[in-house]
């Protein structure tokens, strides 16, 4: 039998140390929406997007680089301050061709610095818009591969684990796994994949979003594809990973 | 609409920190196998099982309480010092009744005493062998629940989830339910209650156990009701709740 890396899925970022990131690429998933709006804006065109942890650090740096968008929201509104939105839609090819995006958000740029500060390989985020265009690039890698789930507050939340699911569906048997998180994940995507949005009504994100009237951003963001290219972390910044073709 | 508890599930002691349990109602899960072999004890007439956190800890207890048994195992096997091991199997009614079980285990027990620490109403443990019981009990209580899977060593794992899973298909109705991890967990027993035992094979834990050969207490540890007695937390003890007609 020949050697393959494993895979784990881990839950929460506060579950993170559990993990061995040695060596690994670390998948960072925040579904709704910071990962389906940072592939967005790469899709579109975006020179970069610069994930920052917090509010004032992003304001910061919004008046050091010239041109660029600061972009965030708490409880559905754009923090005073910045200039844009949390939402995949505000970042068409017309408006961000280009143009550096730095953007924070509540759980997924938290999570990506917490696995900088670890000895991983490296770091690219995921999310339906983008799930081939992941799946692609960790088939060639053969490295250890950890799905990280950033969750709500550092509670577990569904919409992260069915995007999880949805990558051990498609790349499962180029892996070792042992871990009951995985396996939960792809049992929940196998039971859902038909009823995606339907069943992610039902989730509590959901309803926190659509209390917003954000009903075409949760439809958005779990769509296949439509943002197919892969974010990776290069000093600081989220560039699209150049195509074999094209490097 | 008339006033519902609420009810949460957390999915390992390491996200315990973010559930209220303010006069809230725990019921530990350890599927495998403290809280199965717990249930077991006080079914088959144990006095009191007292739960300790750590084998020193239970030693120093043996050696105070007259007649008690103390229990205790790592990696298969009894820890040295004490006298008995985690199987449910080891306490039939001809050995347990009238006695005390001093027992300390990997997980179950730590999270039961995390749960102590916290300002709840009361403690109780939950298995398959006692499903109806803690069923029972949760239903005339009218109180916010916690269902607290012990996980492995703060991982998540799927057996504790199933269960969890189980008293909530049983018991939804009676509760307002905001939480992706009750949904993921009733999702993951809804699929699985037909092939329980097959599909636990597939889990990590199952594994570590029937390596040392543990497949008979893998199957009792996922029998409904084969031990339907309700383990409540009194003054130190593990004691079996007497029911109305006994009360």
């Amino acid at each position: 039998m020949s050697y393959k890396p494993t895979l784990f899925t881990c839950l929460s970022p506060a579950l993170m140390h559990l993990y061995d990131l040695n060596d690994a690429i670390v998948v960072i998933i925040d579904v709704f929406r910071a990962t389906s709006t940072i592939a967005t804006a790469l899709y579109n065109g975006a020179e970069r997007v610069i994930p920052i942890e917090n509010a004032d650090k992003c304001k910061l740096l919004g008046s050091e680089i010239e041109g660029c968008i600061t972009a965030g929201e708490r409880d559905g509104k754009v923090i005073e301050g910045l200039q844009y939105g949390n939402s995949p839609a505000e970042y068409p090819k017309e408006f961000i061709k280009g143009k550096t995006l730095v953007l924070t958000t509540t759980n997924g740029t938290k999570l990506l610095h917490m696995a900088l500060e670890r000895d991983c390989s490296e770091v690219v985020t995921g999310s339906f818009p983008n799930l081939s265009a992941v799946c692609d690039y960790l088939g060639v890698q053969n490295k250890n591969v950890i799905l990280a789930c950033s969750g709500w507050k550092d509670k577990f939340n569904l919409e992260d684990t069915l995007f999880a699911g949805s990558v051990i569906s498609r790349i499962k048997d180029n892996y070792t796994i042992h871990c009951d998180s995985s396996l939960m994940a792809e049992n929940m995507y196998r039971l859902h994949k038909d009823d995606l949005y339907d069943f992610i009504k039902l989730t509590t994100h959901f309803h926190r979003l659509a209390a917003y009237g954000l009903y075409a951003d949760l439809q958005y963001c779990v769509s296949i594809d439509v943002a197919n290219v892969l974010p990776v972390y290069r000093n600081g910044d989220l560039v699209t990973q150049k195509t074999h073709n094209e490097a």
